[in-house]
């Protein structure tokens, strides 16, 4: 099952994203579907007003509480690179106000001159959960969602800390819906993530190679804070990075991103430099 | 003027504390009242419903979108260090559920033995705000608060991202009020900020050693990201901290947290260790 938030009429309805056309759910956005606690009969039992033809995706989460993004988590990228496996996961946060719809422009800002691209799997939490164990964990996944956690390398390098590298306007693409975590889709080990810019494959991994995987990630932050429904867990991305090339690669404007991930979807997403 | 978030009756209200009372604004939270372009006359035409007697103080903004931390801002402390000023503010994040009253508990998580003090100087937004100029920034800060940014070391340094051990349940305590730019309490270059534990004073600095001060933490932001009503920017803490004393020392259940900024006000928490 395919849940999205889209834009109609100067506001965003909460869907269910059919073959051939989207059931509203009530509420205005996914992250306030999310909080009934029957959100997944709600769902599955839709039967309301429908929306026909070319749907304008909004974030699939418009304002969630968290935005929680790991890095370092890819297992070949980590021992390709020389390093060790880590025994924690490393986390930094974006504000809400980075997301973006999963067709609509990626602003590449006037004060970077490094915007990367970095593909990630994203968690959508679908209950509230704190000092989960692994199956209160696994419980509380609402769905699995395509973003890109499109970075200013240039800023995020200016200190020991990455946030202000990875938290500006509109810059990550996120949808175009979660894919609930009971469908079969999902269900696989790993499944194949793959980033293109302006048509070359620049990133292609398997989320079967993360090395804390989207349980163990709900788990350990749910020890440190409360996670509610519409929280985003980003868990990290493969290498191919455009900093890391030599010579490196950013966005540029006009550039086309495609984000995709087999059994959920793709965001396609053209870059645009911010003018002041 | 001093305006806060009080709990009266299971639920919050914004109010204008005076001397003797305090005074009805007409909504649940200052998040919410911020956002009134004209709140600051609203605020000092108050005269609804009254509160007498001992308030009971929320976190002074309930539901913030941001929190946004600094690092390594207090000058004397960094030359002491024998390290050189930074060029550009070191940022990281916390989530709002980290937040809790002025005189509320501060939890110790079961999870953590290096609870650490980090006194500091709390900016609370007024306006919208993005790619501010000086003049511009300054008019965005609604006011000043009193916090105290508690640490878990042993998660904060598990790896190079700190955010992990910034942002536990109920652990950062804000408040009792913000008072407004304009009161000429806070309008001296430097105001003296202490902090004590168990009566012991383990911080002592002046708001006016920030290498990056109020004003420019606005305008760096704003280029980031749209700074909105109720946003909070914790400053950064001076020496003192009691990871890096020798030998270490941590917060313990029972401890008594005292964090004053002169001319603002102080938060008195008492520290309870978590049982799971």
């Amino acid at each position: 099952m395919k849940l999205a938030t889209i834009r109609v009429n100067g506001t965003t309805r909460a869907v269910r994203v059919d073959e051939d056309k989207a059931v509203d759910l009530g509420e205005n956005d996914l992250v306030a579907f999310l909080r009934h606690r029957d959100w997944a009969t709600r769902a599955a039992d839709a039967d309301g007003e429908t929306y026909e033809g070319a749907l304008d995706y909004a974030p699939v989460l418009v304002a969630p509480e968290k935005v929680v993004c790991v890095g370092l988590n890819y297992r070949t990228h980590i021992l390709e690179m020389g390093r060790e496996l880590p025994s924690h996961p490393t986390l930094f946060s974006k504000f809400a106000r980075a997301l973006v719809g999963a067709y609509d422009d990626v602003t590449l800002p006037a004060s970077s001159t490094q915007m990367d691209w970095e593909a990630e799997l994203g968690v959508v939490i679908g209950a509230e959960v704190r000092h989960a164990d692994t199956e209160q964990a696994r419980a509380a996944i609402a769905g699995y969602t395509v973003l890109n956690d499109v970075t200013a390398r240039d800023w995020q390098y200016r200190t020991t800390q990455w946030d202000q590298g990875k938290t500006f306007e509109a810059t990550t693409p996120i949808g175009p819906w979660l894919v609930t975590a009971d469908d079969p889709a999902v269900s696989a080990q790993g499944l194949s993530l793959t980033c293109e810019v302006d048509g070359d494959t620049v990133q292609k991994a398997d989320t079967g190679d993360l090395v804390f995987d989207p349980v163990a990630l709900v788990a350990y932050l749910s020890e440190i804070v409360t996670l509610v429904p519409g929280d985003v867990i980003a868990t990290g991305t493969p290498g191919g990075v455009g900093h890391a090339r030599k010579p490196a690669r950013y966005l540029q404007d006009g550039s086309l991103l495609v984000t995709r991930i087999e059994g959920i979807g793709e965001t396609r997403n053209t870059c645009r430099r911010e003018t002041q």
